[in-house]
């Protein structure tokens, strides 16, 4: 196939410095650009269409169960930021503090939100009054910020945009549902939607988020192997509410402190779908977030003007049919719009040159394997849903493959190090008897980290791969972005 | 018409304290929540659910006139905001200022964005090299931060949610289309769809953005006679592209300076939906907007449980045609329904009873003049279309007429003290020389500032109504929130 050397040359390959290939990609598919600020990016046109395609699909889903959307305050007063012993000692050390208003000193500083939690609790506690009152199902998109000593686009910023679900519920058995409710949105949108398999699980208790009784999170596997946590969701138990002091009237009519939850996704899942389908020829985008999903090209228009109607034709059918479609007949070569959209990761191109014109058909190149397909002309327009679906379940299948194929059952300490020495990255999946000290011993003595104890548990033996002891739970391990 | 009592008495009347009647809508409507942090509210579902619905048609206009959505991030390093001489005399002394990041002090403090003219222009100077890049047609939905000393929901909070435009042109022409292009979308965006009639026109120099050449504005006026600035578009000619370096490479193959505007809609538009529409039963929400457009009312269920029935069949309907429409089955009284969608200002209200079913109608009362319509059951679900769009016609009209009664001309200082000791509030339209110690004098004695000089100009004599030189401009002055 003709590429433009120019281009396609400027991204390093994935296999030489995969950290570098990702920082091409960023740039060369106009996602971001750096700004002045460390760690602070700027999300240009093409990045944040994909961000508004993932609001857009996950927002609908949490207004489909229930839950309303609400704006906070960006600003935490640090007593109030203080109020939960937990929550604070895990924020306060990576908080960005406003202590000067104009020209004058605060008499309190402001931390720029890391997260929501204490303001939604000091809300909760003017407006929860009964059981009536309950469930609260209360969602936020907006930008947190956390100030990070290492940074990457997307992957670790300052500053991320995210939405965070925050819930009240009447009993702890209600909050449970729902922190794995949402748990299995934020699933079913990567493996469906974003055709990222994720694997479902438990943090260890040493990787909770700041005041959670329980934190449950969907774990991915990058190109290279390494862990990506793609989204999390909290149990609270009445931890907050009893620092806050939220209190409802029951239906006994006696006072209760309400069940608490809360669950986030980032724009760090962009980065996730980078690192899980990219290649060297740039992006690949899953259909549904992608900005473009279909790229008309019609070919040497110069021997026959028809094809640049034929594409128009066809360009208005799909826009109707409510595709994200373009059609580019500028004047640049065929090779060069080659390679502009697959460094851009448009799931399908249609090529429509004068012989296919004869032939009444066009050809379709899949972007993620670059297979060229042959489609009768006057069923093209028809055929695109069920052409961009095949792309989703091939995009997944080779996703899950990857990962499947870098997966390793490990008994003892020996076999993980043998398995990193021999393969490097992957997901480890071995016993674990629940002691923190052996969580701690994997992590130093092999370099993986307990990324989650499954929900679906394998049993690789019975006992504690670090210390023999009997087990308690599978674990999956693996070094993490 | 029956109303419970105990909700509409909570709400003080707006002949009697017109400041105290906003801020009861504001938190009996459940629009909004104090938070502790002074200026900062919490927008609550049904506040939030309105902003969701602006943001919905005008990110929708903006798209179909090629703007694309972009993200910057919230912190604006001193020294950048320091690069455009007006600008940072206007804003630095109403910014907040972030000075640590985590326990360390920042080596240089960044302020959270006030507005982000400086940023877009980091960003345009790396990525605009071509008259090829030319426009660059950028919006951005998020929130800002100015310091204000005194604070009010929606209408004067430290933070706020806006959009802001900022775009780049090859020519002042093109800039200065695109500046009047976005004031008009502003403007037919309120009379259409928020039914606020506004006034369009220039602000006097000393009015005028920070760094701006030209600043135009849309005006409305509130229902207590004082005006409402409801939108801002910018003109900045190439100001910023020299303190930035932004340069091109033109046509003609020499390298020249971009030109520039920006421009800006706030949640303040919801205070302004309020203040124009609203009555003493509370909110009065324009149905394109209106989080509920239509809330259906079974009454009397329990004499004919077929209304229920009935009206959940009419939900369904309603529902498949796109209507944001609420059946309330509850059991809470008639009255107290009635009260409560009136406070929450939803358009059409449909109440089926059973001797509605027996005749084949049902009763349809509109908010903004609690007129009563039978309708033809059978026909119901088709007029309604109709019958909000009468309702916004209708809110348009009243909201015109109040403007109109109190708009004056006046052609000296006499006139303006006499309309203002005899009618209070209201437009006064004048003329004026183009002198700011007129303007500062108009002011000082009688109280009302220059609000724009309309696009729409009359002849009020030709002389200043201040001076007596000969006149330039009629100009509209008012008290303004």
């Amino acid at each position: 196939m003709a590429k433009d050397k120019k281009l396609v040359e400027q991204i390093t390959s994935m296999d030489v410095d995969f950290a570098q290939w990702y920082t091409d990609i960023c740039k060369k598919a106009d996602l971001i650009d750096y700004s002045s600020v460390k760690g602070c990016m700027v999300i240009r046109p093409y990045g944040y269409a994909i961000w508004e395609n993932i609001q857009k699909i996950l927002d609908g889903r949490f207004k489909a169960l229930g839950h309303e959307n609400v704006y906070m305050p960006m600003f935490i007063p640090e007593s109030l930021l203080n109020k939960e012993k937990d929550h604070v000692i895990g924020f306060a050390p990576e908080v960005a503090w406003v202590t000067m208003g104009g020209n004058e000193p605060l008499t309190e500083r402001l931390c720029v939100r890391p997260t929501s939690e204490t303001l939604f609790c000091e809300h909760y506690a003017n407006i929860i009054k009964s059981y009536r009152d309950l469930p609260k199902l209360y969602n936020q998109w907006c930008s947190v910020v956390r100030w990070e000593k290492t940074t990457r686009p997307f992957l670790r910023s300052r500053e991320f945009l995210w939405q965070e679900g925050h819930t009240m519920h009447e009993t702890a058995e209600e909050a449970r549902e729902e922190t794995v409710r949402m748990l299995n949105v934020y699933a079913d949108f990567h493996e469906h939607d974003l055709a990222i398999p994720v694997v479902k699980g438990a943090k260890t208790p040493s990787d909770k988020f700041a005041g959670a009784e329980d934190t449950y999170a969907i774990e991915a596997m990058m190109h290279d192997g390494k862990a990506l946590q793609a989204g999390t969701s909290h149990y609270f138990g009445d931890g907050f509410a009893r620092a806050f002091d939220i209190k409802y009237t029951t239906r006994d009519n006696t006072l209760a402190y309400p069940f608490q939850t809360s669950w986030g996704c980032t724009t760090r899942m962009i980065g996730g779908i980078i690192m899980t389908h990219g290649d060297d020829n740039g992006l690949v985008l899953p259909p549904a977030v992608a900005p473009i999903q279909v790229v008309l090209l019609p070919i040497a228009a110069h021997k026959n003007p028809q094809v640049v109607d034929v594409a128009k034709e066809l360009y208005a059918k799909l826009q109707k049919s409510g595709i994200r479609v373009k059609l580019d007949d500028s004047d640049q070569s065929p090779g060069w719009k080659y390679a502009e959209y697959e460094m851009k990761g448009v799931p399908l191109r249609v090529e429509i040159g004068p012989r296919d014109l004869e032939a009444g058909v066009c050809t379709v190149v899949a972007r993620h394997n670059l297979e060229k397909e042959t489609v009768a002309l006057d069923q093209i327009a028809d055929e695109i849903p069920a052409l961009l679906e095949k792309v989703r379940a091939g995009m997944y299948e080779k996703a899950l493959a990857n990962r499947e194929r870098r997966t390793y059952a490990c008994r003892d300490m020996e076999e993980i190090k043998k398995v990193r020495a021999e393969h490097g990255d992957g997901f480890i999946e071995a016993m674990w008897c629940g002691d923190e000290a052996c969580e701690d011993k994997i992590k130093e003595e092999t370099g993986v980290g307990s990324r989650c104890i499954p929900f679906e548990q394998k049993q690789i033996g019975d006992v504690c791969a670090c210390c023999g002891k009997p087990a308690k739970h599978m674990v999956l391990w693996a070094v993490a972005y």
